[in-house]
């Protein structure tokens, strides 16, 4: 089994260099996270972008829609800001021969209170179990991104 | 979406006292762990035994098998040890509108280091996503217990 | 041996609520991190301000002489922002009968790399160790606040 | 400033290599952490035995004195199982022109909930602060050898 993962930033890899700074998108935090844990599957990360889903835009999206494309793994792992992860989903849509699951985290990879890697462990899970499609692995559920959105009152995704 | 979960004791609960004592298996921290997440699924937790699972003989396995056979619930999560979770896993085949998932850590929750958050997030991503059925997630893999071992010198499980 | 503790907010107590907040100050993480310990010292906390040191100005720091003067307790630990760090230890100096510790932390107490845990012991060795005075434990380093600086290029205190 | 380190073993390096093995004596974990954390002085690191201090006898005390005495730094700092610190502290006893300070850990250092960075934190502010002698840095006390002990009950050190 192999799965092939792009970053293209997020809350999840958000580090914060100094009290006069404002945070900043770092490298890929699911790298550290997965090196450090016995894993009996192979992997392969790319950085698409380090952007803050607030910021990303239709040419990004389609971006990461051509990454996917081309990318010969069936199983895609696809780490995101939480904002905008529903669109980039809907973005994926209807890609032949692939699972493809998003997940992110509500805090940086680098708190002690994240829920990165559980939110990774979940979408591992996903892309063991599911067919093709596109899902998001969040809050512990996998939603699709059709029918799913985040409420920011509550920081929690939901189906509609 | 509610899981039931289960735990039976095994590395993932091991406490270590004092540089006096040995190893005991202490209360489920599988509950810590969920308790500090925003997860959007209820969840209820009974600790059925406290058993390094080497120790588990089959009236622990037909406990378990009795009360996962009682329990209303569709999903199921089980916490277990590693060295019999396959065997345990074989014992629970065959009930009806069930999704069983085992899971369990080759290191204590209270590593630092520790693979039983991912664990328990790949368990969780496969109860979302599976048919009925009995099933291992270790090692980001889920694996069927019928066609799993654990492969002690690479101290990771592997397909059969 | 008892050791007043009074927090005034900076880096240490930061806490990033979402992705589209800023970082705020919130209550004092030298609570959880005491709490934790197998400590053999009693301690009493008090929040006087939540603050960035950047934002602090005389009157903040006459409270807090203010405080520390009332205070019976002759051993003094302050958590503080770094940036004005220096600044307040120069107001506190003169009390008699008086050890008083400032420190603080480069990154939040939150994150998995903070130096929080560590500049406290810093700090809790040098309060068990000096004569009445004012000092900064910082980079495991114990300073004068007369003789020292933050370098904020190198993100260290060093010797004047 | 410049801190000497040894170590001896102890549950500070203490690790868990499997659920069917035995706690064994790792390599120092006090490297890993001062190299994570920002730190304005140098230190050199040397491994002297790896052992349970229980299994110490005056010959491994013995060879920790002749190393602190062989080195020329003046600040000392040892990490060393809790069980029998303070015999060690008592032979390092006498030795001119050198501030030395022991330190441990309740639990190994890589356990979530260890006291191991707090308590070198202790021991690096009484190095910062301290006249020539020997010095046990436990609890968030800095304690005389010949009038402390470990009350084994209270799992605490103890001012005799």
């Amino acid at each position: 089994m192999k799965i092939k993962i792009f970053s293209v930033g997020g809350t999840i890899d958000k580090v914060y260099f100094d009290s006069l700074s404002a945070y900043q998108v770092g490298s890929p935090t699911i790298r550290e996270i997965l090196d450090g844990l016995p894993i009996a599957f192979e992997y392969e990360i790319e950085s698409l972008l380090r952007k803050d889903s607030l910021e990303m835009d239709d040419t990004d999206r389609q971006l990461v829609r051509s990454a996917v494309e081309k990318e010969p793994s069936r199983l895609i792992l696809i780490t995101h800001g939480t904002d905008t992860m529903v669109e980039t989903g809907k973005t994926l849509s209807g890609i032949p021969g692939k699972c493809i699951v998003l997940t992110g985290a509500m805090e940086p990879a680098n708190f002690k209170s994240s829920d990165a890697v559980f939110n990774i462990g979940v979408a591992v899970g996903a892309l063991n179990s599911l067919p093709d499609g596109v899902y998001l692995a969040m809050n512990g559920r996998v939603f699709n991104p059709l029918r799913c959105r985040k409420n920011r009152e509550r920081h929690m995704f939901e189906e509609l």
